[in-house]
């Protein structure tokens, strides 16, 4: 019995992947890791499009972004924190717990920032020094245009720009060094179609120059130490080797597909998922020009119990949808399709949501 | 090839173990997930021996230990910090780098520490809150008697106590509530038999009570989100799913085996090691009396190039040491035996061994 497993991460792993996770261990210190995670960094500064340093963390995506933070800020640092969703709320939340002084810049769920309304934050407020950001919004399936607003914080403006590219980058076009990005950040169970459990950090020279300066604690999460483990093909703690294995593999298969055909295949089956909500009757939640080709969020239909919805697509089709977050719960469904998905999954979450929704009393 | 991979962690694991770790994923958000964290929660309680709170991370070890300094300090606070060794260095560093006033207290490689100049140092310095201490050092093969520095730290000083226990508990006994111990930390590629990615800590109520006054910032490593969670059966951030798999079934295997026949595996296997060590005429690092049952630490003989042994072992026979670290590097070398390890594998290491010392002119 096969669970069509679409929530934007953890990801469905193909065979391949999951044979490679389940592989005995090694030593962390000795030369096999080191081919190994030299040959991971290489194919991941590939799929991020950077030269820039890229280094691997045992953590969630989440540890990835606190990573961001702590390495380029020091307290009382002016940050303007750009929000389209319960994953740019957390980035808020971080830079705040490490006591930056953040400017908020919230945009209404649904839609994406527009990069005039960061210019014009940037010139009334010289005092900021960083720019945060998320780029693929899961919680309400949008995707801000990264390029664009770089092209104002880093080439207007020349700030230092921290992106969460959790659940784009390897998925949606996002070229770290074309858009000159300082930090970007993502998590290996979203497109990269491996288990959780590690996250990747690319970091420029000129978020070097920000540690340097930086005077947020940190041990765990210090980039230093990364820097200086990854010299000799190690890293400073004990790394989640499995999780490397299935990256390994993962990372290699993406690179035989091809960059610009995954994200072509991602674009695609994001679009056949959004025509196919519509002839259901049901509405999209996000504009569908910034719609995300990762995730989709759909409207609860009135009348209709989401949660109802959810355990019968669960326990009668094994289809397994994620809910809405936050103030959204209840009000939004979500389905994922990053990573390892076809046309084929989305039809049979299409498929299934034909004959469920009749039976929590939607109407079309 | 089988290789005898016999560093103090990663450990192998057996093969059930991995094949559960290349199980498909999950929603991490679901009811499967929701039973797999209650029933390894409730797992591990049983091998801590402990009635108390118990949170699984995805880090490595060292992040289970900066969460224990995190969760209950303060800048500022007096804290004393004993070490045996390169993990009681870096825990020392870890409450440092969070702004703790350590009073640091270095005990010689290859000793443990004395509970009387425990007690001679918290009644020198009443302003002492935290003692922190490492259970079994692995970079010098030697066991802290926690039961009796315990007695002190707790009985007659009342302190908080954090204990990293990382490569001790689930291999040697370290009973948490009868020890009466604040914060215990350990990491699944230990004495657990499983990948590493995942690490564990105990949290008794007085540790509560330290949170609430605790002013460290933390995001990541905040145990009230973990507990906040653990409710609903989750994690506050996508869990190493793989490795809960593994954790999971490992657990079960050594509940199975059942804990004291573990500990006497371990007490078994480290004596036979260190009995075959000798008799191939070389040189225990550590005392013998307080020698640890996960590693022996053993000198490296004068005129002998400690990486050549090594690599001949590695290349040769498929045996996998631990060299020494820091400033014991090129003077030891480690044999882990903690976790899936039994009298054959040791006995592989010791024939080994036998053959490799002439090639590197020992003399014997």
């Amino acid at each position: 019995m096969t669970v069509n497993l679409r929530v934007p991460g953890p990801t469905p792993s193909p065979a391949m992947v999951l044979e490679a996770s389940g592989q005995q261990m090694i030593n962390h210190r000795g030369p096999e890791f080191r081919d190994l995670i030299f040959r991971l960094t290489d194919n991941l500064k590939t799929l991020f499009a950077t030269t820039n340093d890229l280094y691997i963390l045992t953590a969630s995506g989440t540890g990835a972004m606190e990573t961001a933070v702590v390495n380029t800020m020091s307290p009382g640092d002016r940050v303007l924190a750009i929000s389209v969703g319960v994953f740019g709320d957390r980035f808020t939340t971080i830079a705040r717990t490490y006591g930056a002084d953040v400017v908020e810049m919230k945009v209404e769920h649904g839609k994406v920032v527009d990069p005039d309304d960061v210019r014009k934050n940037l010139r009334d407020d010289p005092t900021i020094k960083t720019v945060i950001i998320t780029h693929n919004e899961t919680s309400t399936g949008v995707t801000n245009d990264i390029g664009s607003v770089a092209q104002v914080v880093k080439g207007e403006f020349n700030k230092l720009f921290l992106v969460d590219a959790i659940s784009s980058i390897g998925s949606i076009p996002c070229p770290v060094d074309a858009w000159d990005l300082d930090i970007v950040t993502s998590g290996s169970q979203k497109g990269w179609m491996a288990p959780p459990g590690l996250a990747f950090v690319s970091v420029s020279s000129r978020a070097w120059e920000a540690y340097e300066e930086a005077k947020c604690p940190r041990f765990y999460f210090d980039l230093a130490a990364a820097q200086r483990y990854l010299e000799r093909g190690q890293t400073p703690w004990t790394p989640a080797i499995s999780v490397y294995y299935a990256m390994d593999t993962a990372t290699k298969m993406l690179l035989e597909e091809g960059v610009e055909n995954v994200f072509e295949r991602h674009d695609r089956v994001a679009r056949m998922c959004r025509e196919g909500i519509k002839n259901l009757g049901l509405k999209l939640f996000a504009e569908e020009s910034v719609a995300s080709s990762t995730v989709t969020a759909v409207h609860v239909p009135d009348g209709v119990n989401g949660a109802e919805l959810a355990t019968l697509m669960r326990t009668e089709h094994n289809v397994v949808l994620a809910g809405g977050q936050a103030s959204l719960e209840g009000k939004i469904f979500r389905i994922g399709h990053l990573g390892y998905c076809s046309e084929d999954d989305i039809q049979d979450v299409l498929d299934s949501l034909q004959v469920v929704l009749p039976q929590v009393g939607f109407k079309g």
